[in-house]
């Protein structure tokens, strides 16, 4: 079975491009500097599905990401999340967050209303540069 | 500088046991069986400050407590997160999660009232068991 990108997060997200595992996405909320890494693997749903081969990938890239996102936005904190309870395929939210943001210190699932970008391709595509991809 | 539990996790859990890298805790929150990996590591604030040498254990780890929450609560999913908004010290969550459970599918932070275990130690006891630790 190939790997699909589940259709509610191909819907909220921007692709910024795919690292050696995982396919990277950027949410679509202006609030919050979040991506979501979602491991290009068949018929995954919980963090330990992932193959132990997997692992090491998984976790280099969540450390880009995370490193990228702190460096760019100047974040005090990395969240780094694999739920999982609405979209059932496994993927790992990596967010920037601020203490003068909109959810802190709470956690930014369901707070509010998204904020869509003005210009998404650009910041995914900026991104995808800073990821290196 | 050694590594000490941060009060607020020693306040709010139980003591399971070390495993190789993380002490283990169980929040006292009946309404989720949850349980915390806190790596015994000084100075740690980010996943990304983990050392290269101890992700594979800290994963090792998560595995373990994932799949025992699993067979022992029939869980429907299993929540990972590092988040640390409120509790800088490095800790991962591992939760498990039901589709009939008081949060779903919402996450499980700040929602409601924790409902302390009537016997937590024994709970605790038997997770450590369970852990082989």
């Amino acid at each position: 079975m190939a790997f699909e990108l589940h259709h509610r997060l191909a819907a909220d997200c921007f692709l910024i491009g795919d690292f050696s595992l995982c396919r990277a996405l950027l949410v679509d909320d202006n609030r919050f500097p979040w991506c979501i890494l979602v491991p290009r693997r068949a018929a995954l749903c919980d963090l330990h599905d992932l193959a132990e081969t997997d692992r090491a990938a998984l976790f280099d890239e969540i450390d880009v990401v995370s490193r990228v996102l702190k460096e760019l936005h100047g974040a005090d904190k990395i969240n780094v999340a694999a739920l999982g309870n609405q979209v059932p395929q496994l993927h790992v939210h990596v967010i920037s967050r601020r203490v003068d943001d909109a959810a802190w210190p709470g956690p930014v699932w369901g707070v509010g209303t998204a904020v869509p970008y003005a210009e998404g391709l650009a910041e995914a595509a900026q991104l995808k540069q800073a990821f290196k991809l």
